[in-house]
C-alpha cells in the first residue's frame, strides 16, 4: 500500500526485528511498533497493534520465527492472544510443520506471508473488472492492506482499478462501534482515491438515490453453503443492496471458506465489550448508566450475495 | 414524562418565565434553561436547548408570547432560527392569528401546547394496543417527550403500555451521527422501561434473529401518498423490517401529513455540517482531513409502512 507515496506493508521483517504499522494510533498518527521477541508479537496481536484476520496470521508466523528456540512455548503464547481468530491458529500450525520439516524459521514465515499477499493481489486482478469507469462503490469496515498485510480483500479491486487508471468513488461506512471505516478512509486517501466517509445510517440513502453502483465487503468466515460472517452491519447493507438492485460482492481468499461450517446458523457470534460503543479512543462518549448490547459480527445469507471474489476468480455459486 | 420519579415537560411556563430542559446537556447532566425574552427563546431553538419539531413549535409559541409587545419583530426573529422546521412556522402563524383575535398571549401559547400534548397522549392510547405483553420494540432517533413536550410520538405507545402494566423491551438505535438514541435511552431509563442501546449496524442483526417484534419511528413530514421523511437511517430499518416480516409503524400527529407534498420525491433532504460526524459533544473523534457526507434525513416509501399511528387511530392507507 502507498503511504505518503512510499510502498508499505502492515508488517514486515527487518533482519531479526518485526515491524508493524501501529494500528492503535491510526488514523490519528502514523507510528511503527518494533517486535524483537515472540512476547512482543503476542502483545501486538492482543493489544491490536495489528488487526484483521490475515494480518494477525502473518504476525503469528513471524512470532513463531522469533520464538523458534522454544516452538511449544511460542505456539501456546500466541494461541492465547485472540482466541477466535481462525487465521492465527492456521498460521501457528503451518509454521510448526514447516520448522519441523527443517525450513529456516524466517524463511517459512516470509513464505506464509507472501502467499497471503499473492492471494490479495490476485483478488485485485480478478476484481478490477467489476470496477467500471466512474463506478461508485460502497464498502463496510476495513478489508484493506492494514487487515491483510498488503492490497486488502474488498479493497484490492479498488486499489488495482485505480492504479490502472480507472476513475472511481468510494463510500466508506464509518462502521460503528469501532469506526474501522476511518482506516479505510486513511487507506483511500493515501492511495489518492476519492471517497466520502458516511454514517452507517446513510448507506441506504445513497443506494436508494442510485448513487451506489456496487457493494464490496470482506468476510471473516464463509460457510459451506455460502452464508458468511463479517463485521456487524454487513447484513443490513446486503439487504439494502438487494432491495435496490445493486450487485453485492464478498471478497476473500478461498481459505476463508470453512468446509466444517455447513450454514450461517452454525457460526457463533461474539458479543463484545460495551465500552466499544460507550468510548472512543479510550474516552467516554456516553454516561456510565447506558445499557448496551454489542454484537461484533453478523451473518449474511447467501441469497444476498452476487458473487464471491477470490484469488481464483469470481464464484457465482458455491 | 417522569424524571427521577417527578412529572416534567420538555418546556413549561412559570409566571412570565419559560423553562426548558436543556437538551444540549442531556443525557450527561440534567439542567434547566430559563428564558425571559423572545431573544432567549430564539437562542434556545437555534442552539438546540430544545429540539424535535413539535417541541420547537411549542417553544416558538411561548417565544411569541414573550415578544407580544412587538409581534412582527418576534415572528421575524423566531423564523430565522431553524429555517427548515415546519412546526416553527405553523406555531408563529397560529400565535399571530390568536393574538390578533384578542386572545391573551400566554393563554394562546398554552392552548397551542396543550393541543400538541393531547395529540401525543392520544397517540399513546391508540398505539398501546400494538404493544403486546413481552413485546420487543425497535425505535430510531428520539421521538420522545423531549421532542414533543410530553409523551412523545413513537415513544408514546411504549410509555402508555408500560404505565398500564405491559411488560416490554426496547432496542434503541444510537442514531449516528448525533446520537439521539441516547436521549431515548435516558427517557426509557427515567420511565423504568428495560432497554438496550445498540449500534445502528446491529438493528438488522436483532431483526433477523427474530428478537424484534415491532418497529415504531416518528416522522418529520409525511407526503400526501404516505412516503415520509425522518432521521437518516429510518429507511434502512424500514427495508430490514419488511425483509424480516416485522410490522413497521410511523407515529405522528395528523398535522405531520403535508397535503402540499405529493410524494417523497418532492421532499428536499438537508445536508448538514460534517462536524456532526467528526465531533461528539464538541470534541473531535476523527482527524481533520477525513472527507465526510452527512445527509440528515431520508425518505421511506409508503410500501414499507404497516400503518400510521395518529391521535385519531391507526391509518392503514392514506
Amino acid at each position: 500500500m502507498k503511504i505518503e507515496g512510499k510502498e508499505y506493508r502492515a508488517l514486515w521483517p527487518e533482519g531479526s526485528i518485526v515491524k508493524f504499522i501501529d494500528q492503535r494510533k491510526l488514523p490519528y498518527s502514523f507510528e511503527i511498533f518494533s517486535a524483537t521477541t515472540v512476547d512482543d508479537v503476542a502483545f501486538a496481536i492482543k493489544d491490536m497493534v495489528v488487526r484483521g484476520a490475515p494480518a494477525i496470521g502473518a504476525a503469528a508466523a513471524y512470532g513463531m520465527a522469533l520464538g523458534a528456540k522454544d516452538v511449544d512455548h511460542a505456539a501456546t503464547l500466541l494461541r492465547s492472544t485472540r482466541p477466535t481468530a481462525h487465521d492465527l491458529f492456521y498460521a501457528i500450525d503451518s509454521m510448526t510443520r514447516s520448522m519441523q520439516q527443517g525450513e529456516k524459521p524466517f524463511d517459512a514465515a516470509s513464505r506464509y506471508v507472501e502467499t497471503i499477499i499473492a492471494q490479495c493481489k490476485n483478488i485485485g486482478e480478478q476484481g478490477k473488472k467489476l470496477v467500471f469507469d466512474h463506478a461508485r462503490i460502497l464498502t463496510h469496515c476495513n478489508a484493506g492492506a492494514l487487515a491483510t498485510v498488503d492490497y486488502g480483500t474488498a479493497f484490492a479491486p479498488l486499489r488495482t482499478a485505480h492504479r490502472a487508471g480507472t476513475s472511481l468513488f468510494v463510500y466508506t461506512d464509518e462502521t460503528r462501534p469501532r469506526l474501522q471505516g476511518l482506516l479505510t478512509a486513511w487507506e483511500l486517501r493515501q492511495e489518492g482515491i476519492p471517497y466520502a466517509l458516511i454514517a452507517d445510517n446513510a448507506a441506504g440513502y445513497y443506494m436508494k438515490k442510485k448513487e451506489v453502483d456496487l457493494v464490496i465487503v470482506g468476510a471473516d468466515r464463509i460457510a459451506k453453503n455460502g452464508d458468511f460472517a463479517n463485521k456487524i452491519g454487513t447484513y443490513e447493507k446486503a439487504v439494502l443492496a438487494k432491495e435496490n438492485g445493486i450487485p453485492f460482492y464478498v471478497a476473500a481468499p478461498l481459505s476463508t471458506f470453512d468446509p466444517m461450517i455447513r450454514t450461517g446458523a452454525d457460526i457463533i457470534i461474539e458479543e463484545r465489550d460495551a465500552t466499544e460503543l460507550t468510548e472512543i479512543q479510550g474516552k467516554p462518549i456516553m454516561p456510565l448508566w447506558v445499557q448496551v448490547k454489542n454484537p461484533a459480527f453478523d451473518v449474511t445469507p447467501k441469497k444476498y450475495v452476487t458473487g464471491y471474489l477470490t484469488e481464483k476468480g469470481i464464484l457465482k455459486t458455491v
